[in-house]
């Protein structure tokens, strides 16, 4: 990091680096503008005569699992976060790593939580050289304040399939909690005391990793079934008490917002989607686990229900909200990506057509299409959107990084892709002139829905006209923001940033979409 | 074919050619011996914008689906085989390039069946240039006869995922039978009209081809539910009236041998499994769709019963007699590699504990382990078995290749591998001084059970201790071999065979165990 970064305007006017940890990149050329070329990575062959005949891998500890894979100083070790804040996982290796004494690692979890703060201190003891991945609070600020020897890299949940599977980050060992797993290394995320859920995040890192560790404290005969997991593609398996805090793995209840203003959003959103024709026979949709979200879905069910309308799918992150929607016959199936919460769970154990999804199959560009596009419409978050439609999910408008990604960059390939949002938090406002950090261009963000009004896209004539006669508040964007910036005494400020690039956004498609800069 | 082969003799001590269709080979090293190296194959980076957004990739027919992947002389075609005898597309496919006028393709199907010896017309004409797969029937003759331009290449199930994992065969094009599938490409065969069950074999053809065809005759809405083939894979889906012809898919019932002498050799196995302590709770076995293999099941149901025994879980190819030990609560699962019977295609539909398996989870060498190491015991045939307890599956003692080998190698790796067999075949000894074709080292063979008596290898002292004392027949090979020539006037002829390989026999590793010799 002491030398002089090179930087690049890229297709968005954005100012990028051209090389990042040692390995050049391509900057951001406009939405389908990159085209890859070359194989896909691929993984060592390896034989069935060094693996236990009888199909029992399990070592003592994690510590001699990493040992057996041959750790060593900067080495990329991988982990999920289908366990969130609840994980004990990710800690358990790095600390055996720490203790096995090895230096300068790649840490590529797929996100980190609060919960993980304390690989700040493996970095401060070089133990950790910096972070691929999303950073949730603590580590997204301490790479803000440019404390990470080396940079940032947000990837979507697509783009994180994406640069493993074409070999931008080749993983030396992938560490996988499995809430249930057999001695073979079969894993499943939707039984046992731990149950998260899909394991699906975790699915490119057991086909790609030169070695893989299966840790889980649920172990059961083989076969462990459904296998997302694979059995084939583990070297060991590692028995622990635990694997988590389940408490925080998933929450027993995922709470509707109680906001009046949140609900309006909501019941706007809902609207929309019938008013504009979306809602119809064999439609389908996708929301998160936020309180907005889920207030969208109770909403929408009720008006599914008055008109007789059934759903061919629907998108997880699962909540109880999409299981009753299954449950009561109002969509044939739920394709989730991740298990938010105990109903969830209970549903993708029991219901087989409630299906566990992986990046691959949802997400990653760089396949033969993936269905994130076939999503009617899908309702989103973001930090901040700007009058050109372009959004922010990772930083908030002070610079400070403290989200990351997830699907959110995927999920605007849908068809009709909707920002939801309070018009502002805390006083600020979050439609502004310029987004802090882009993580969204402005062309695929079609519309957005504030409890003052919704503004679609110009570019989307079809549904400006498809919702004329409307009762719904429909806006323009710039009479929104205008009057949010009344109420909130004018525009944000500024962040206070450096010229210093402390991490940096991946578009889908393995491109460099922005910066995050430190800040001063 | 014309330029003087070199052969070297194996581990086995059979003469093998060095060099195959241009292709340096591996002669046989002896079991666990040959260590690979090197990565796996690779298919092409890929990307989204290149595909519908809207997922839709249905073309008119399958000769512009070929056309779309760039269809060339010398390509390699790829088909499975789970519609077995009652498959229409791989003809299909081949008559489509046929009309394009392409030459010298490779055809490369998981097995190939009597009904499609019209193959043998388009290697008259040139379309074809060989085959490499199991040849049964008239395509294998057609071989031995040494009619075929390439040399024939006999792989197991495991060794055809292994060779093209291996990057040892390069799929540019696969065409894939489908019972369902959706637009996008997602393919399950438990479904539609023409349902199969398992499409196992086809996964590795769409995971390593370039380029991915589905063929279905029953297209439904995306999602298909489940999608054992992933349109995240697939380039192209044609819809045509029919797949094949249902009866010959499935049989209605797979029917048990009424035949006494298989009758005894069936119980003999059922007792030798329970007399040996290897029927027991927890167990798993491996049978065939065979008219002894079902009897055995049987017999092996009623002792199960008897003893209160449950098995953790049993391996098809399933018939309605592994479903009613799943119904019966005698097994916790089947494992399922292809799906034999009506009973068995409603099962793998139905009931989530018969789970689709693929030849990476169950059969290839080349993973970290594989599950038939895992099964206690499994029952098989053989055309020939000599005193060393080396067998034969591929030709017959005339020397006529006519079976393919199926998963039988792979269950070689078995506890307890068992051959039931009747000690003669049309009045010719089934136990020979050695075997015309090495299809399974002796090493690895541990019973053969005949209805004279059960040979037990004696490498395998364990289970000679164990079945001290039971009222089986347990005699030495020879004695068994001696009883049959003084029924049958003496030993086989040996074949008349010409010094010119015409096929070659791998081993589940991917080197070469045998050859097979044209005929005089």
């Amino acid at each position: 990091m002491a030398a002089k970064l090179e930087l690049a305007q890229n297709a968005a006017g954005r100012m990028v680096p051209t090389t990042v940890n040692g390995r050049q990149q391509t900057p951001y050329l406009g939405v389908g503008q990159y085209h890859p070329h070359g194989q896909k990575a691929a993984p060592p062959v390896c034989s069935s005569n060094e693996y236990p005949e009888n199909g029992d891998k399990r070592v003592a500890d994690l510590e001699t699992a990493l040992r057996n894979c041959g750790l060593q100083d900067g080495m990329v070790i991988s982990n999920h976060h289908h366990l969130r804040d609840g994980d004990a996982v990710a800690l358990m290796a790095l600390q055996a790593a720490a203790k096995i004494g090895v230096k300068d690692l790649l840490w590529f979890p797929s996100a980190s939580f609060p919960s993980q703060k304390s690989a700040i201190e493996l970095m401060e003891k070089g133990v950790i050289h910096h972070i691929e991945g999303s950073m949730n609070g603590p580590l997204g600020d301490y790479c803000t304040q440019g404390k990470m020897r080396g940079m940032g890299i947000l990837r979507s949940h697509g783009g994180r399939w994406q640069a493993i599977q074409d070999g931008e980050v080749h993983i030396d060992i992938a560490v996988i909690a499995a809430p249930t797993a057999d001695p073979f290394g079969n894993a499943d995320g939707s039984h046992g005391k731990s149950a998260c859920g899909s394991l699906g995040f975790a699915l490119a890192d057991s086909t790609y990793a030169d070695h893989v560790v299966v840790v889980t404290d649920s172990l059961i005969p083989f076969p462990c079934i459904p296998w997302q997991i694979q059995g084939n593609n583990v070297d060991y398996v590692v028995e622990v008490p635990s694997i988590g805090d389940p408490s925080k793995i998933v929450s027993g209840t995922t709470q509707i917002t109680r906001s009046p203003d949140r609900l309006r959003i909501a019941e706007f959103v809902a609207r929309f989607l019938r008013d504009a024709g979306i809602m119809r026979n064999g439609f389908s949709f996708q929301a998160g686990a936020g309180g907005i979200a889920l207030a969208f879905v109770d909403y929408l069910r009720r008006m599914m229900k008055e008109d007789g309308v059934r759903a061919r799918f629907v998108r997880g992150g699962s909540t109880k909200y999409l299981v009753e929607l299954l449950q009561d016959g109002l969509t044939d199936y739920i394709l989730d990506g991740q298990t938010f919460d105990l109903d969830g769970v209970k549903s993708i154990a029991n219901d087989p057509r409630h299906v566990a999804t992986s990046p691959f199959t949802s997400y990653n560009y760089h396949g033969k299409g993936n269905f994130a596009s076939m999503v009617d419409a899908v309702v989103l978050g973001a930090t901040e959107v700007d009058v050109n439609f372009n959004a922010n999910v990772v930083t908030h408008s002070d610079g400070r990084l403290l989200h990351g990604i997830g699907g959110w960059q995927n999920c605007l390939a849908s068809g009709c892709s909707i920002l939801a949002l309070p018009s502002f938090r805390d006083r600020i406002p979050v439609i502004v002139d310029e987004v802090t950090t882009l993580t969204g261009p402005g062309e695929l963000v079609d519309v957005v829905a504030t409890e003052r009004g919704i503004a679609i896209n110009p570019r989307r004539q079809d549904l400006l006209d498809a919702v004329k006669g409307s009762s719904l508040p429909i806006r323009p964007i710039q009479d929104i923001k205008a009057e949010v910036e009344r109420i909130c005494g004018g525009r944000p400020a500024r962040p206070k940033r450096s010229d210093r690039p402390v991490a940096i956004v991946k578009w889908v498609d393995g491109t460099v979409l922005d910066t995050v800069w430190q800040l001063n």
